[in-house]
């Protein structure tokens, strides 16, 4: 079994980095940005770079699936950069190739506020992938970067679905028929991805859970369930979200980046409790090492052996190989 | 009589300070930025520094009312800098104030293509403006920057009228009635505009008007006799839209920045003639010293002196000091 967790976003450091090696997770598509424009993007790719030689025994790069295997052969849990917003493609074509060549191989496409490519589903008025938005669509197919759509408005969601030449994927996100949040996804969206080969990630975060953080694991199996009853096992993967050692300051900064100093403006965004009284995590899942108790969840819940490695990272293989090639 | 174009965006040269000056205008607004970000932005300003020192004869900048008539007495043009999009205020609320406090007092929200903020008429769908643009309407009416929805889409724009404090500006495009083309405006839209105190800047770029290229000054003088008819004379006004000895590549960065590499692309979002064989403007108005004869088409056109003083210059000079302060 090859464990790919599809969505961290940390105050990265070594204790993170062990832990995710104790939970036995293989591979992580690890967050490198969040609202960053190009120039803040390159800092961040060069903290990676140093990260990679300080915790060479840990951890390595990874930009194809044979790299990701390869770390898992030599004791090291392969990561997998990507950005939570295009920003740092700004408003230029070329730059998605520039960071497609520096290692950037998972991007989704709209954080939490509208930009040049389309709406984050936290906008009042979703119109679509903008003209610039399906030429980053067809870019990102070209330079091999799996498209992701986890926090994308719906209509521009079901458009890059419709525009991608190959599958694409939702590393974090619940469905809505667990919890409705303007972060979980549809019946009709998931549907259209999982027709396309594409691959949902189920995450822990609290406020995309049916129970908040109280939610047990029975429940969050029994989600899962209902998910692969909807679509199939073979569209079903974990992106758990976790997010540890920021402080308080950079969670600020993550939910509303600079874009506005009102607080209370942005709370009218985001559902109650995504950023809150109920923010945090299961206490099975405290940490990323968590992720080894879905797995046995999933088994305890009467999946097979062979459907728990398809939701524990199978599936993320192959659509890794659809995206990125061999 | 002091004299306004709303809207000029050269090569900027010396010999284009001079026919600014043979041709009696007073004060113009100076496009600093088109797709730039703020780094490149700050570049741009850094040039109209020097610009400024190397032709103290001819120009001077303003900032305020009393700066363009302070130049005019000093016989020199003003220069108000403005952005053709809020590209250079990127995803952040606070470079609102900054580029305020370095004179940008006039903003464009979007130019050819969707952006944080709102859509540009060439999108296929305008959402409105979104949350971010929801704040920077208020944040530009806190710094005293004139908003201006030239390349605006429609329905941005009628946010923006509606959520701004003080009347804003379309600086330069025609009516809808005389040219369908998708840079001009419905009637609707420029009676919302001239209902909150808003004026229009007519221009002359060939693709927005009703003959082309082979426009005459007398149906250039019937359009705004119409449109002054429509909605009064106090909210009509002069923005050429003039733009000199730029070369081939920097005409097709203006059109589509560096958002795509794909020509034929573009040629849909364009209406016919925009940017092809109908490039240019009459023969009445070839350098932006033709303004000279709009006036004087203006008198032959039988409007008053009073009029004709308010469509020279007057109208900016009221809703520059509504939206600056005095």
């Amino acid at each position: 079994m090859l464990v790919v967790d599809a969505l961290e976003y940390h105050a990265w450091n070594r204790g993170i980095f062990e832990d995710i090696k104790a939970g036995g997770i293989d591979c992580v598509n690890a967050t490198c940005c969040i609202w960053e424009n190009a120039r803040e993007a390159l800092d961040n790719i060069a903290m990676w770079q140093r990260l990679y030689e300080e915790h060479a025994d840990l951890i390595a790069p990874a930009r194809s699936v044979a790299d990701i295997y390869a770390a898992k052969a030599a004791g090291r849990a392969s990561m997998v950069l990507g950005f939570q917003s295009a920003s740092p493609y700004e408003h230029d074509i070329g730059l998605v190739g520039v960071f497609a060549a520096l290692g950037v191989k998972i991007v989704q496409l709209t954080y939490n506020g509208q930009n040049h490519v389309g709406a984050s589903c936290y906008e009042e008025v979703d119109p679509g992938l903008s003209w610039f938005g399906r030429e980053v669509v067809a870019e990102m197919n070209k330079h091999r970067v799996l498209i992701d759509l986890s926090h994308v408005g719906e209509r521009t969601s079901f458009d890059s679905i419709e525009r991608s030449g190959v599958p694409v994927a939702i590393t974090h996100a619940n469905p809505k028929f667990a919890k409705e949040a303007r972060r979980n996804k549809s019946d009709a969206l998931i549907k259209a991805l999982a027709a396309r080969g594409g691959v949902i990630g189920v995450a822990v975060e609290s406020g995309m859970l049916p129970g908040g953080a109280r939610t047990t694991i029975t429940e969050f199996c029994d989600m899962v369930a209902k998910l692969v009853e909807m679509v199939g096992v073979e569209h079903v993967g974990i992106g758990s979200d976790h997010n540890l050692d920021h402080s308080h300051e950079a969670r600020r900064w993550w939910l509303v980046g600079k874009w506005t100093r009102n607080v209370p403006g942005f709370v009218d965004l985001v559902p109650t409790g995504w950023e809150g009284e109920e923010l945090g995590f299961p206490e099975w899942i405290t940490k990323p090492s968590g992720v080894a108790n879905i797995i046995d969840g999933l088994r305890a819940r009467g999946f097979t052996e062979a459907e728990v490695e398809a939701i524990a990272g199978g599936n993320w293989l192959r659509i890794f190989k659809e995206a990125w090639g061999e």
